[in-house]
């Protein structure tokens, strides 16, 4: 299984792409899902390449793991969410459709199931808004 | 949100229940899920004590992620999976039922769903024999 450049997560760190970006180090990128499971939903990336758990650098895992942590806190407190699901698929069999590593960061309500995957994009503005406020939540720089 | 030191992890910790131990460092313990989701459920937990991922140790969180990926590719190895779903739940609302911080690794395999938490328990020589196979495709320490 080899990296494939052409993944919409590799055109967003070139810039082909566009994003609702909600934090960026020299190694990690975070951003809203396009087709989000929840209010919140945010992925956060490697900007080495990786297809999954069974290539990525053990070092760019653990900046990945330190970002979900600033992440989902964020979007925690921004959301005034009561919990936060994390979700990380490896191949198809494990859930994966994009094929660069991403863990899913998912702000999560009491009684509030998690939206299926139905591949319906949100409105953009909506990603704009909870985008603004997780950001904002962030601790400072 | 505090710690509870009654939890069942903990009590695995201090050895006060047992577990089918898969993987052990200084800071990390991975064992068998005891109500599996998959063949090959492996739990990945920090020594130290923390809820969750609000609370948990930055780097023991880094640690935490390594581990998984270790172990991740030693159940994929075993069991010849075809894929891995990583989960990790945060508080009631995120999905949490163990209040001490854990990752799920799932081994995955086409066609085949995860099975609900129902909270039956699995056969223990199941178990045991999944987690032998686990420890052998392990690195060599």
């Amino acid at each position: 299984m080899t990296y494939d450049d052409s993944n919409v997560f590799a055109k967003i760190l070139r810039g082909e792409l566009p994003c609702h970006k909600i934090y960026e180090t020299d190694r990690i990128l975070a951003f809203m899902d396009v087709m989000p499971r929840g209010d919140g939903h945010v992925l956060v990336i490697p900007k080495n390449k990786a297809r999954n758990l069974f290539d990525v650098d053990p070092d760019d895992l653990a900046e990945l793991a330190k970002a979900v942590q600033i992440v989902g806190k964020a979007a925690k407190t921004a959301l005034s969410a009561d919990g936060l699901t994390i979700q990380q698929f490896n191949e198809s069999a494990g859930g994966q459709v994009v094929f660069h590593i991403h863990f899913h960061v998912i702000p999560r309500f009491e009684g509030v199931a998690l939206k299926p995957h139905t591949g319906q994009m949100e409105k953009p503005e909506i990603l704009t808004e909870l985008a603004s406020r997780i950001r904002a939540a962030l601790p400072a720089a």
